[in-house]
Order: C-alpha cells, then structure tokens, then sequence
C-alpha cells in the first residue's frame, strides 16, 4: 500500500486529526444489551456521525486480537503482520526508550540463584518497582568496549537493556531456560551477524552477575527478546506528512517516533492535549491524539468507568472541530470490552468526516451503526489512504 | 495465517461446533422472491440468529464458484488458493481411498481403442456403473515389481488408481490426447522426480490393455490428474484442536481426514450424526457436521425439497443447543441455488453464536439477514481463527 501512497501522494493545506480512543470498541453485559459506546451520552459524536462515514475496523485480520504495537501500526497504514516489532524493541519503545540505527534491545528479567547458579526464581520473588528499579543505577556501571549499555526500570522484576554500537545483529537466543534448577542460558547467537551482539551480552551477564552478587534475590538475570531497532518508513516519506503525535503514557508516544511522528507538547490530560492541539495546529499537517482511559477501564472491567470516559472524549470533540479539521477520524486500535477485560478482535466503531465522505444517513456512532455504515468492514491498515484520499492529498492511479 | 495461529492458539475445556449446510445459500426463484433459506421455516435457526451474529462467507473469492474441495478447506481456514488439492488424489478422497505419503493417484477413464489402437471413443460409450465396476477388479492383476497397484471404481467410465512406492514424484502428464482418432499419449513424467511414475504407469497401461483386449467398448484406457497425497498441517497443529469430522459421505470424510480430523461414529442420518456428537462430546474440541442434502436437492433444481432439506436441519438445532457448545457455527461450503441447479458464487450466510459474540440484532438467518450481520462479508478462510477466538483459543498477537 505505502508504494502507492509514495507515488501518489500530493501536499496542500489541509489538516488531518486522528483520535485514537484505545479500546474503544465493546461488547454489551448481556445478550440484546448496549456497548459501553451505546450506553455512553455522546451528543457531539452522534453529530458528527450524522455527516460522517462509519465502519467496522478490523485491527489485523478477523478474530485476531492485537496488542498496542500492531493496534496503531494498523491505524499508522503500516501492515502489523509485515512490520513485527520485536519484544525488546516494544519493551523499550514502551518505557519510552528512543533506540537508535545501531541498537539492539532486550528484555530482562532479575531471578534469583542459588549457590550452585541455578535459578531458584525466574522473577526473584517478584521484587517491587522501588526495590529493582535502583539495580537498573547499579548495571549501568557494566563496561563492555566499544559498546554502549542502558539499563532502564521496568515494573517488578523487569529491565531493559540497550547495546549500541556498530555491527550489533540483532538475533540472540533468549537466555532464559524457563525453568528452575537449572542455570541461565549462555547467550548464543541466532545468525552469524549476531556473534557480537552474543559476545557483548554474554560479557555483560557476567558483569552484572558481579555487580548482583550481594543481592538477597535479585542475584542473576535473564535476557529475552533481543531485537534492533524496528525499521519503518516515516509517514513524511510514505504520505508526505509532517505528523505530530500528542500522546501521555510512553508507549504511544514511542509507537509515534517508530513512524517518524514528532512528539508535541507535554500533555498530562486529555484537556492539555486539545491545548496542544490548539498550539502545534499550523505547524503539522496531521495529528495523532491519544486516549489511553478506553482501554484501561475496559481491561478492569468496568463498564460504567468506560461509558464515562467516552463521554469524557465526546465532551472535548467541540475544541477539535472549532479547529475545522479537514478529515476527523474517530478510532481506536482493538475493541477492549469490559465484559471480556481484555483486548479482543472485535471491529472497532471507526467515524470518518470530511467535506467530501460518502455520508451514510446513520445518526449515532456505535457498534451496530458502524455495520451498516458507508466504510464498511475494513483492514485498519487501508484508514491512512482513506484520510489521505478525504485530505485531497491522493493524486490519481494510472491515467 | 496459520503462522498467526501456530504462534497464538492455547488450550482450553471450550468445545466448537461447526455446522456445514453443503450448498447452503440459494437464490429466488424470481427477482423479489426469497430464498430456500428465506422461504424455509426455521424457528431454531431464527433464534440462533437473535443471540449470534451473522455474515456471508465468501469460499475462495468473489465470483470464485468452488468445487467441494476448496469449499470445506476454506471453512476449514486452509486457504484454497495455495492449498490445491490434485485431481487424482481429490478423486481418491471423494471415494473413500485414504492416501498415504508414498502414493500417487490418478483418474483414469476407459476408452474405446480401435484396430489400429487409436482413440475412437474417449468414454467408452459411457459404459453404466455396472458394467464398469468389475473391470476395477480385473485392473487389480496388474502387477508392477516394487509397486503397490490400487483401482476403485468410480462412476461409469471412471475409475481411480493409485501406485504405491517409495521414490514415486506425482507429477505426470496426462495420457488423454483430449481428441479422437489417435492413440493415447505415452506417460510422460513433468519432473525428473516423477520419472520411475511415468514407468510404472506405462506398465500399469500396457499390462491393462492386455487385461481388457476382449472388452467391447472399455478396451483402453488414459490417465489424468496425477497427483500426490496432499500435504496439509493438522488441525492439531495449527489450531491445537482434537477434531472430529461427523459425515456421511466418503468425499467430506476423506477431505476431513486430510486436515487430521478424526472420522467419528457411521452415522447414515442426520438424526445418526447428532447422537454421534453427544456419544463424541467428551473426547474432542471440535465437531464438523457435514449435512449432505442441501447441495443436492439444489443441484437437482429441487426449490421446494431443499426447503424442506433446510427445515429437515433447522429441527435437530436443539440436539446440539442442548449439548452447550462454546461455539456454534451454521454455514454451508458454498451456494448452490435451485435456479442454477449448480454450485455458485454468492456468499453463504454464516452465523455464528458465542457469549461473546457481537450479536447484531438481526430477527432471522438468511441471506438477506446476513448482508447486515456483524461478520460483514468475509473470506471463508477467517471463519476458523474467528471461531478460535470466540472459543478464548487465541492468545494476543503482538504486545
């Protein structure tokens, strides 16, 4: 798709904002019931339904559920089966870690070993976050020539560590055995351009293991999920787009760098972000916006909590489109219903409005609206095109 | 997609009914008109239908009328475009012939050979079934060093061989010159691979043509379709499912076993097949329930007895209802519309029932009804993962 949008994509004036209200889609409590979306009070939503277009988002493929990483890269137009970002690299895009060309990133695990070397507990005892997150300070003193180290915190028992450096490939065994009673995999190379990428991290284990020794559980460590850097094209190169992304929490934001967004403002709430909305408007030509309490709601269970966060987002759609945005798309990257508590593979309700949709004379946004709507059932990938398409930023295929 | 599903599936206690309609979805007799499924009084269904949500499945593509084959794989989410199953080893499934890994099979037909051994009748008059039949028998003689020789019977002039070896490529030519007034073609291997099959089936001719000199019409013979033992991942491994195929007839049951389904029970009714699946219940995940008879009465232009066939179905609904399935699917492998009196291409109406379904408040299953269904139109090939997913088989991909 993006050797078609690099071929046809033209720039003007117009101003594409998508709001990204992760999980949104739901499923009622009861066969015959109401989404969390159908339940919630949305008046400026259903008005703009009433001059847009809807459909049923498919994040991946049918019945496939997806994590936050392939949710917006589908969103992105980005193909989440061809552009697979490895663990690693999500960890540390997650904790907002920007990697470089020349890194390659793993996840690691404090465990506990006993006086033998082997493991005792693959995630030492669980520590807390206050507890572990000083031994991130404490790795960061590992030395390894010609190669940069980072350590960061992650919750409990986790890390990631980051080695930069020229002629790192990035494909190296886990070296966690997934077991007890047996040592720590020695890190081994998966491909012959990964040896020293094995070879660095194999010298950092055993000068971590040093550093750890005195630890009364967290005494040893696995590393998992090796990865480089994900290589994405930039949506400047793809759409011809100068992007923004106005997020909160690091993941989104980091999911944004991988496509070459730049971050705006420092938003703390959904208040601030319409602010920096308001501010960064003549400086981008699209907007990525998001709203992370769709989801963590409906990951709780709570149908009510999530009816009143989408209402809390219908209550802000005035402040978007007193900007008159050319294209407004309202989305999410999966449906996340309470009634499940988890991500699931449900369509997600998707609203399109622009000066030149096909509107479809549906007069509320939902679920079931978004069947019968004018979008249809599509592949969350094909969304980009169509707001680039509603921009008039798509020239013509073929004469 | 069986990459996704390898990677994702999990194990669970939820058990998977899919219900397959053969030719499940019509046409009306007249412009206006309804369906045989429309037409067709189907209470249990229609209830299903309130509860479950609903779609049209497409079995390969659009405008694509398939064949029995491609049909049930699609249903079965082996894409039937890259899983083609040869002609030889389809003819040996659809009767009943299991193919192991060192067979080749091949359709054969008899012919009428002149005095001068050229091809005066490529059918051999058409010979009836029972004058046919005991000519297999006599094929059976044929003796080829090293080689194992199968013939069964099939319709008239056809019949099915199957060579058994080891080293034996399934790839050669057909010996059937398409023409009348020349001899049949010599066997020709298409690869260096197939070059001892193209000897042994130049022995299996000239030795038969021994055997059926005295014959008055069937004195020759050609062969087509050769083809080797499909070579198809199990539900097992890419789904993790215990699968058992509850059919009546050799073709669903031969193309069940080629996906590693188990053949359960020998039911000859409907009413047969359901006491096998409550006999079955405890033993697998998942039932497939071939029902024979809409396909045929539609083939037969029989508007009226497949309505009859349909309400025959929609009758034993509860039997399954009753057994408490996680999932239930109702779908047929494709259209085969009285008015056509042939398979088609239009979408099936596919419904689907689960607590966590995205039911869409349709009243009535029906190809109408499905136009407007939650599962909009989809290619037959997702039905499976969508069935995993509702199952709570699938695992998150990506995090």
């Amino acid at each position: 798709m993006h050797e078609l949008t690099r071929e046809l994509f033209v720039k003007n004036d117009s101003k594409i904002v998508m709001l990204v209200a992760d999980g949104l889609g739901g499923l009622p409590l009861e066969p015959g019931g109401l989404t969390e979306l159908e339940t919630a009070r949305t008046p400026n939503l259903d008005a703009l339904a009433k001059r847009g277009v809807q459909g049923g988002s498919i994040p991946v493929a049918p019945g496939i559920t997806p994590g936050s990483g392939p949710g917006h890269l589908g969103l992105f137009g980005y193909d989440p089966l061809k552009y697979q970002i490895g663990r690693g690299a999500l960890e540390a895009t997650g904790i907002g870690f920007e990697l470089g060309p020349n890194d390659v990133a793993c996840r690691g695990n404090y465990c506990t070993l006993d006086a033998q070397g082997n493991i005792s507990d693959r995630r030492a005892g669980r520590i807390p976050s206050e507890e572990s997150a000083p031994l991130a300070a404490v790795l960061r003193n590992v030395k390894v020539p010609g190669v940069e180290v980072f350590v960061e915190p992650v919750k409990e028992h986790r890390f990631v560590a980051v080695f930069r450096g020229p002629g790192l490939g990035g494909h190296v065994h886990d070296t966690d055995p997934q077991a007890v009673g047996v040592p720590p995999l020695d890190p081994a190379a998966a491909d012959p351009a990964s040896q020293k990428t094995a070879d660095v991290a194999r010298e950092f284990v055993a000068q971590a293991r040093k550093l750890l020794a005195d630890q009364p559980k967290a005494n040893g460590l696995t590393l998992r999920g090796f990865s480089p850097r994900p290589s994405l094209p930039s949506y400047e190169e793809v759409y011809g787009l100068r992007a923004a992304a106005i997020a909160v929490y690091p993941m989104y934001k980091g999911l944004a760098r991988l496509v070459g967004m730049d971050l705006a403002g420092k938003a703390q709430t959904l208040g601030e972000q319409l602010d920096v909305l308001a501010e960064k408007w003549n400086d981008y030509d699209f907007f990525f916006i998001h709203f992370k309490y769709t989801d963590s709601t409906g990951e709780d269970g709570a149908f009510q909590a999530k009816v009143a966060r989408i209402e809390e987002l219908d209550q802000v759609i005035p402040r978007v489109t007193a900007l008159d945005p050319s294209v407004l798309i309202v989305t999410g990257d999966h449906s996340t219903p309470s009634y499940l508590k988890s991500h699931s593979w449900h369509p997600v309700p998707t609203l399109l409005v622009s000066n030149c949709c096909r509107y479809d004379g549906l007069e509320a946004f939902g679920e079931r609206q978004s069947l019968r709507g004018g979008l249809g059932q599509f592949e969350a990938k094909h969304l980009m095109t169509l707001a680039l398409a509603n921009a008039g930023r798509l020239g013509k295929f073929g004469a």
